[in-house]
């Protein structure tokens, strides 16, 4: 597989109140159009990744809005599942392409949090899991921390280790001017914040954000180079209840182990890496799941170092879900900007050296969808 | 372009009180699977198109909800372009058999809408237009009602020949088990019944229904012969202010004719027609903006009596979103299934004689995305 990255762009994440959903679709989509050095008119195929406005801007239909924000009549369709809308969004984009019946297309992942109650979006969050899920009260945090506590329990997995990824992502971070969260923490200051779910404290935690990000992708090479090798999905059962393990993402590894057969690279081949830390327990299970680790080892993994830039194996130079901020939609997509800044070599002062193949792993509620895309200059 | 379609199913269209989306989603799904004589688990990816989910029913991540109903780990996305969305995840579904990445994919839509007050739906509907036409306080049929009053203007279109296209519809509806209103009715039925927004009545409108159709669509060739033989998106403004005519929906003409050479037929060809006829004045333009007569003489065609079962050239013998009912992303669908139906000549006491090809166009907003679809047996 080989479809080129043409452009990239995206917005800062965070509390964006000056911003409305369309000011941000349509500023990443232009900085990720005029970073292709391509005509808008090129792009035959808009690709929108979004979750919550049918509920928090009572608009739904992005498909055709961020068309007519980008005064295209091309197809145009919004692509969801929860929070790997931004990873699937990019998927089905890979496969028009390859269909041959579109050439170059616009993948935009967008989503504006900030503006309601905590208490509606926590209930919005929900939608991303199962209905026995709702009914228990369980809220989403709530569910992540059940995995959590069977980590914990099965493994060993400490808080502290679990806090190291908050650390190390808040650093990474305090190097993107992008970041929701530009700044470090200490691993004090993430155990002794309030408590969210136990374990987890509100820095365990990714933020409520605004934020958009896009990629241009087209058959053609271009001259950056960057190109989509891999791009594989996977689910699992909607509701955690019916899973064979708590601590385990089995899609993860379904996705993970078919993505590098696609790419045609080994683990060892991947430079950089972005991966869907959404509590900081998820960063853990996605080492395991991808096969960086054994299964139950993650947690030392994490906090041994080798996940910080300059070490063996960055993980979330973006500063990730936690510290770059976690805009639903947008993630996917920002993985995927990220790894091709990286790749390209554009990633400054966060810039992996040699980085040559990248792999993103994006995931929908407590993972019943995986989105992995593995990326190679 | 060809892409088998190896089954069908539906469930009934109309006020479902028993039933959950869940329970919808999966009877049409089964109903389609089992129809095409595969095993579920041939079935590698799974296009889900829904709209309201989200806002009615609190569920979002449909795509891995109707995986988990069916039991599948296969990739499975969410589809939404308001009331194209069916339409939209069928085209998606034809790209992602082309690109080669899936062999065999089962499209849903399902839609779950009689649950809540009219004033919810009303606005939630509203999420399918633009925000300048939800801040001036347009409801959605007041968009099409603006529509409807400059063909009334511009070509002295008349509120009987509306009418007509309801009275046809409803006796089309009137021969099918599947339909919200399966009875006939009199032009003065229609013309007599309550105001809707002028010149709208109640019968001149589609109905608020639950509902759930399937299509099984697969790269091998199947034993009943119907195929895709072109599968085209086009957009218009996501509002009505900014179009160049409110008496023509170009995404229509746009999408229409592309699909016609991508098939390789004209419009001769077309033995029997879906359309999206969400108020009558719809399917008048749809005539038009197709092709099938002048632009400005849809009024007096539709009226004529050639759209009816029997003449020259039936159209929506489903009933149409009029009479069989309109579960928003389910009718895209249904119009696959309809069409299906009609080539393989299994529409029982509406079958369209020797019907070889069929046209479907699907339409999100007030035209602002358009989807056509040919198949052919």
């Amino acid at each position: 597989m080989k479809v080129a990255i043409a452009g990239v762009g995206m917005t800062k994440f965070g509390e964006l109140w000056d911003k409305s959903i369309f000011d941000l679709a349509e500023e990443a989509s232009v900085k990720a159009i005029e970073d292709s050095g391509l005509d808008t008119k090129k792009i035959d195929a808009v690709f929108v990744a979004n979750m919550l406005s049918s509920k928090l801007d009572g608009q739904d239909h992005l498909g055709a809005v961020v068309a007519t924000l980008l005064g295209l009549s091309v197809s145009a369709v919004r692509i969801e599942g929860a929070c790997a809308s931004g990873g699937l969004a990019v998927h089905q984009a890979v496969a028009a392409i390859l269909s041959g019946i579109y050439e170059t297309v616009l993948v935009l992942g967008v989503e504006k949090m900030t503006d309601v109650s905590t208490c509606e979006i926590t209930t919005a969050l929900m939608g991303a899991g199962a209905e026995e899920e709702r009914l228990a009260g369980l809220t989403f945090p709530g569910l992540y921390a059940l995995m959590a506590r069977a980590h914990m329990e099965e493994f060993g997995t400490t808080r502290e280790q679990m806090a190291q990824v908050a650390v190390k992502n808040h650093f990474h971070a305090s190097l993107n001017e992008h970041a929701h969260f530009p700044f470090e923490v200490s691993i004090e200051k993430v155990l002794g914040s309030p408590s969210i779910s136990y374990p987890f404290t509100l820095f365990d935690s990714s933020p409520i954000s605004d934020g958009a990000a896009a990629v241009v992708l087209t058959k053609k090479s271009v001259r950056k180079g960057v190109a989509i090798r891999a791009s594989t999905v996977a689910t699992d059962t909607i509701g955690l209840a019916k899973r064979k393990s708590l601590t385990e993402v089995a899609a993860t590894k379904i996705a993970g182990e078919k993505a590098l057969r696609q790419a045609g690279v080994s683990l060892s081949d991947i430079d950089v890496l972005e991966v869907h830390d959404c509590f900081t327990v998820a960063e853990i299970m996605a080492m395991e799941d991808l096969g960086f680790c054994e299964k139950g080892e993650g947690g030392q993994y994490v906090s041994s170092g080798q996940t910080k830039l300059g070490s063996k194996m960055p993980v979330n130079t973006s500063g990730g879900l936690k510290a770059c901020g976690h805009p639903l939609a947008a993630t996917g997509v920002k993985q995927i900007v990220e790894i091709t800044n990286q790749l390209r070599g554009n990633a400054l002062n966060r810039q992996v050296k040699g980085a040559k193949v990248g792999l993103a792993q994006n995931v929908g509620g407590t993972g019943a969808t995986v989105v992995v895309h593995v990326l190679q200059v």
